[in-house]
C-alpha cells in the first residue's frame, strides 16, 4: 500500500484544506482503511509568486529539496503539491527525488478536457501561476486555448487570495463573479480555479458549475495512485 | 522559532481539524507567519483501545518510537498527539525523543482546574482512554474527582465515535446529550472531551458550557510551546 507524501504549507490553510478532503474521499470506514500520509506544512516556504517574479529562487528550491527527500527519506510512495504556483518549479522538484510528484496543472487541464470537453480554459490563478504560464503550457500540451484574466480582474483574483483567504477573511465573491463574467465572455468553457486558496473559497462560499477545481483532481490523484479507492 | 511535529492519523479527522484548528488559532496575517509543522498521519497505526484491552502493543509502540523518531531527525522541537487514548502509552512514547511530547490529558485536567475551579472532573472518551485511567491518574495528580460514565453510556460514547464519527457519519446527539446529563446529575462541574472525534462532533454539532475540550487546550499548547501568538 502507498504512503502519500505532502509538500505543503502554501499556505497551511489550503493544505489542511487538502488533508481533509483526502479523508472525505477516500473510501473508508475505520482509521486503517485511510491513507498513510506525511504532511510537511512548511508555512515558512519563501513566497512562490514572488520567487517566480524576481528570479530569487535559490532559498525555495533549497527548502523544497529538504523536504522532498524527507518524503522519500520516510518511505512516501507519491508526493502531492497542494499549491499549484509551487508547480513553477515542477521539473526541480522532480528532480530532488526518485518519488513520483503529482503535476497538478496538467491533471487538471487533462480533467478539463476529458469530463467537459472543453476547448478554451480560463485560469484563475496568482500572477506566479498566470504570468509564469505554467498552466499555458499544459493547455499547449493538451492542444486547448489558454484565456487569462485583463489586468484589472487579475488584480481581483490576487486581492481574495491574499487580502481575503491567507489573511483569514471570506472572499468577496462581487470580484470573483466578475473575473468568471469576464472570462465565459471571452470564450472559456471551463475555468480552472487553479488556487487552493480559489478551492477554500468555492467550498466555504460556492462557485459557478463552469469552475474546475484543479485540487479536486489533485485529490482524486493524490488517493488513486496511493492504492485507495476514490469516493466522488 | 519552533517547529511543531505531530504523531497523527489516530484517526485521520481528528489530525485534520488539530491541524486546521492549530492555524486558525496562530496570530499569523501571511503564511510565513504560521507555524512549521510535520504531521505523520499514521492511519495504519493498530486501534489503541484494542491495544490497551489486550496488552497486545509491541507494534503499536514500535510505529509510535519510528514515527516520534523521524520527527526528532526533522528539527521538530516540540510533539503534540491529537490523540487522548494513545497518551496511555505517554511515558514510553517521551523515553523514544528528546523532543518534549505534550501531555494532553494533564494539560486538560490543568485547565479544567484553573479556570473552572472544577473539583469533581467528568470525563467522556473511548473505553481505552476511560478504563486505562489516563484521565484518573492526571486528577489525582491534581487533587481533584474523576468521575467515568455508567457502562450503558459508555456505550453511548463509543457508538459516537465508532459507529457515528469515525464511519463518517454525524453524532446521535441523543446520546450525547445522555451521557452528558448523567455526569452532570452525579455531581461534574466539568466534563472533559477527551477524545478528538467527540472535538469534531463538538465543532460540527455543538455541546454544553459544561463541556470541556481537551483538544482546544492541546492546539493552545502547540501554537505557544512553538514561539507563536495564540489567538483565542
Amino acid at each position: 500500500m502507498g504512503k502519500l507524501g505532502v509538500i505543503g504549507g502554501m499556505g497551511p490553510e489550503a493544505t489542511a484544506f487538502f488533508y481533509e478532503e483526502v479523508i472525505a474521499h477516500t473510501d473508508a470506514s475505520r482509521d486503517q482503511e485511510h491513507l498513510d500520509m506525511v504532511i510537511i506544512s512548511q508555512a515558512s516556504m519563501p513566497d512562490r509568486t514572488h520567487a517566480i517574479l524576481t528570479g530569487n529562487d535559490t532559498r525555495l528550491l533549497e527548502v523544497m529539496r529538504e523536504d522532498a527527500q524527507a518524503l522519500e527519506t520516510l518511505g512516501c510512495t507519491c508526493i502531492a503539491i497542494p499549491c499549484n504556483t509551487s508547480h513553477y518549479f515542477y521539473d526541480q522538484i522532480q528532480s530532488f527525488t526518485s518519488v513520483p510528484v503529482i503535476h497538478m496543472p496538467r491533471e487538471a487541464v487533462s480533467e478539463a478536457v476529458r469530463t467537459r470537453g472543453a476547448r478554451r480554459i480560463g485560469v484563475m490563478g496568482t500572477d506566479g501561476t498566470v504570468q509564469s504560464g505554467i498552466y499555458a503550457r499544459a493547455c499547449e500540451a493538451a492542444g486547448v486555448e489558454c484565456v487569462v484574466p485583463s489586468p484589472a480582474r487579475q488584480a481581483d483574483v490576487m486581492s481574495i487570495i491574499y487580502e481575503n483567504v491567507k489573511a483569514g477573511h471570506p472572499a468577496d465573491m462581487r470580484k470573483f463573479a466578475l473575473v468568471v463574467d469576464e472570462l465565459v465572455r471571452r470564450g472559456c468553457d471551463a475555468i480552472i480555479l487553479a488556487c487552493t486558496e480559489l478551492s477554500v473559497v468555492r467550498r466555504r462560499q460556492g462557485a459557478p458549475e463552469t469552475c474546475l477545481d484543479a485540487m479536486d483532481v489533485l485529490v482524486r490523484e493524490a488517493i488513486v495512485r496511493s492504492g485507495k479507492l476514490y469516493r466522488p
